[in-house]
C-alpha cells in the first residue's frame, strides 16, 4: 500500500469515528480547561422505550413546551446570577408539579395504591447533599432532599421521620389524593391485571410500561458552582419498600466541583450496583476522560453489557455537557448563554 | 554532601517511611498478582473512640473473644470449601446476636426507644447486592439483605415492605423485646438527657457516645470469589428516619472479584458523601493502587482532610488486607489459612 492510499485510509477510518462518537453534545472544546459558557443548565424526564410515532404528536408536543418551560426558568435563574442549586431547585419543581413526569404531581402508583416519593440534591461546592426516600405527604421532594441538606446533620431519611422532619421545618403536608392522576391509575391496573395472569411477582413493573418518568437537573452557574438534582415516584406496582438509584448519592445523583454533576435515570438496581452517577466522576479525576467520555463509558459500555437500561445527564465544571442513553429515547434538553434552549426525545 | 552521606539519608528516610506506612498488614507482596493465601476473612466491630485504658480488661477479653469466635465461624466455612458469601453472612450473624455490638441483638435505640436495623451485602462474582433499611423485627438484617440480593429483583428495601418481603420469604420476624438491651436503653437516656440541656438536635448522638459499633466482614474464598456485609442499629437517638452508609452499596459496602471487598464503619453521612467503599476499588481499578494504599487514601487523606471519622476493612482478589480507621481504635481483626486468627482494638 502506498504512502496516499495510507493517508485516504487514515481519513475514512477518522471520519467513522467522527461520525460514531456524535452522540453527545460538545459545546467547549474537549480537555481545554476553560469555561467556553458563562453557565449551562441540562435535565432529563426520563429515559425508556419511546420509539418515534408511539407517542401522539399532541403528546409530544406537550411534552417538549413542558422542557422548555423548564429550562427557560433554569436559564432566568442562572443568568440573573442565581446559585446551580436554586436552578436545579426551582426547574425539578417545575418537573415535579406537572402530571407528565413521574415525579410529584404525576407520581405512579405502588402497589398498595400509594404514591411513593424519592428524591436527591447534591451541592458540587462542598459535596454536602441530602435526600429523601419513601414519603408520601410531600408536594415538592427535592426541596424537602435540600432542607435536609441544609438544615440537618444527616444525607438521606426516610419515610414518616422525614415527614416528621418536613413538618418541624415548616413544609405543609399534602394529602395523598394531590398525587391522583387518571392515566397513572390505569397503568397500576394494568400492571396488576398482567401480574394476575402471569403472576411474574418480581418482574420489574416498569418492563412492562417501558418507560421511566425520573427527572433530573444539573446546572454550572456563573460562580463556577456544579449542582445536580433527581426526582421519582419509582416504579408502577413498586412493592416491599423499594428504595431506587434516585435518592442514593452516588448511584442517582452526584455533583463535585472538581468533576462533574450528574443526574441519572433508569433501572434503578442496576444504577445502584455500579454506583453510576459516582462511577463517571471517578473516570474523569482518576483517568482524565473527559464527561462526555466517562459518561458513555458507564451507560453504553458497562451498564450497556450487563442490561442495565437507563441515561444520564451531565455537565463539567467548563459547560461541556453529555446526554448519553442506552434506551430508544430520553426526555431532554439544555440551555446555556450561548444557546437557545434545545429539548430532544428520541435518538437523533 | 558526599555520596556516603547521602545514602545515609536515604537509608534513614527509607526507614521512616516504613515505620510510618506499618498500618496496614500486608500478606501478600504488593503487586505479585499471585494469590498467596487460599483464603481470607477480615472482620470489624465498629471504630471509634476507644483509647487504652477506659475499657475495663474484661470488657476488652469479652470483646476479643467475639471476634475470635467469629473468625473462626468463618475459617471453618472457608477452609471446608464453602463460599465467601456464607462466611460474611454466618460470621456477621454471630456478631449480630452478640448484645456486645450495635447490629442486630446490641443495637442501639432511636429518638423514639425503637432500634432500628440496616445491612447490606454484595458478591463479588457478579456484583449483585441487597439491602434493608429501617427494619424492626428482624433477628439477623444481613440474612434479610442477602434474601434481597437472592430472592428479588430489588435491591433496597425500607421499613414495613422490607418485613412484609421477609414474611413471604420465611423469615419469622421477633418482637421489638428481642432487642432490649440494659446498656443500650441507659445510652439513650443519657444521650436523651444531655440534648434536653443543649438542645443541639442536630449534633449526631454518636459524637457523645463517641463510638460506632458496626460490624461488617470481608472474604476471599478458595474459588477466588469476594463478599462484603455490614450490618448496624444505627445512630443512639437516631430521628427522622436517618439512614446511614451501612445498606447503601457503594457507600458502606462493596464488592467486586476485580478490585476488592470493602465494609465500612464510622460517621455515615461521610461515607455517604464521598462513596468510600466504591471510592476504594475506583482507586485500584482506575489508579492501579494496592488495597492498602487505596484504602489509607480514602480513610486517612480524604475523609480525615473532611472530618469524616471511621475506618474501612478491605481485601483484593490475592488476598491482601487493609484495615486502616482513623479515630483512636477500631475492633478488628482477620484469619487466613496461614495466619492464627489475629484480633486488635487500639492502635498499635
Amino acid at each position: 500500500m502506498n504512502g496516499k492510499k495510507i493517508t485516504v485510509l487514515i481519513f475514512i477510518l477518522s471520519l467513522s469515528i467522527a461520525l460514531v462518537s456524535g452522540c453527545t453534545k460538545k459545546i467547549a472544546p474537549e480537555e481545554s480547561g476553560e469555561k467556553v459558557v458563562d453557565f449551562a443548565l441540562v435535565i432529563h424526564g426520563g429515559a425508556g422505550a419511546m420509539k418515534k410515532g408511539l407517542m401522539s404528536e399532541e403528546k409530544e408536543k406537550a411534552y417538549k413546551a413542558k422542557l422548555t418551560e423548564a429550562l427557560n426558568v433554569g436559564y432566568k435563574i442562572l443568568n440573573e446570577g442565581g446559585t446551580s442549586l436554586d436552578a436545579v431547585e426551582k426547574v425539578i419543581n417545575l418537573l415535579e408539579d406537572s402530571p407528565l413526569f413521574n415525579a410529584g404531581k404525576g407520581a405512579v402508583f405502588n402497589s398498595e395504591g400509594m404514591n411513593e416519593l424519592d428524591a436527591s440534591i447534591m451541592n458540587g461546592k462542598d459535596k454536602t447533599a441530602g435526600a429523601v426516600a419513601g414519603v408520601h405527604h410531600i408536594k415538592n421532594p427535592i426541596s424537602l432532599a435540600r432542607l435536609v441538606m441544609e438544615k440537618s446533620p444527616h444525607v438521606l431519611m426516610a419515610g414518616e421521620g422525614a415527614e416528621k422532619f418536613a413538618v418541624e421545618n415548616g413544609v405543609k403536608l399534602v394529602d395523598t389524593s394531590y398525587f391522583f392522576t387518571e392515566s397513572r391509575w390505569e397503568s397500576l391496573q394494568r400492571v396488576k391485571k398482567i401480574e394476575k395472569l402471569k403472576n411474574p411477582i418480581f418482574e420489574p413493573a416498569e418492563k412492562k410500561e417501558s418507560k421511566f418518568g425520573t427527572v433530573g437537573c444539573v446546572a454550572l452557574d456563573k460562580a463556577g458552582n456544579l449542582a445536580a438534582g433527581t426526582s421519582t415516584g419509582g416504579m408502577t406496582n413498586k412493592k416491599y419498600g423499594r428504595i431506587g438509584d434516585s435518592p442514593i448519592i452516588g448511584a442517582g445523583t452526584y455533583a463535585d466541583n472538581n468533576t462533574c454533576a450528574v443526574s441519572c435515570t433508569g433501572h434503578g438496581e442496576y444504577f445502584i450496583r455500579y454506583v453510576v452517577a459516582y462511577d463517571i466522576t471517578a473516570l474523569m479525576k482518576y483517568k482524565n476522560m473527559s464527561v462526555e467520555k466517562a459518561s458513555d463509558e458507564v451507560i453504553n459500555k458497562k451498564l450497556k453489557a450487563v442490561g442495565g437500561s437507563g441515561g444520564v445527564i451531565a455537565i463539567d465544571k467548563e459547560g461541556n455537557i453529555a446526554m448519553p442513553f442506552n434506551t430508544s429515547g430520553m426526555f431532554r434538553g439544555y440551555v446555556t448563554d450561548k444557546n437557545e434552549p434545545e429539548v430532544k426525545i428520541y435518538d437523533e
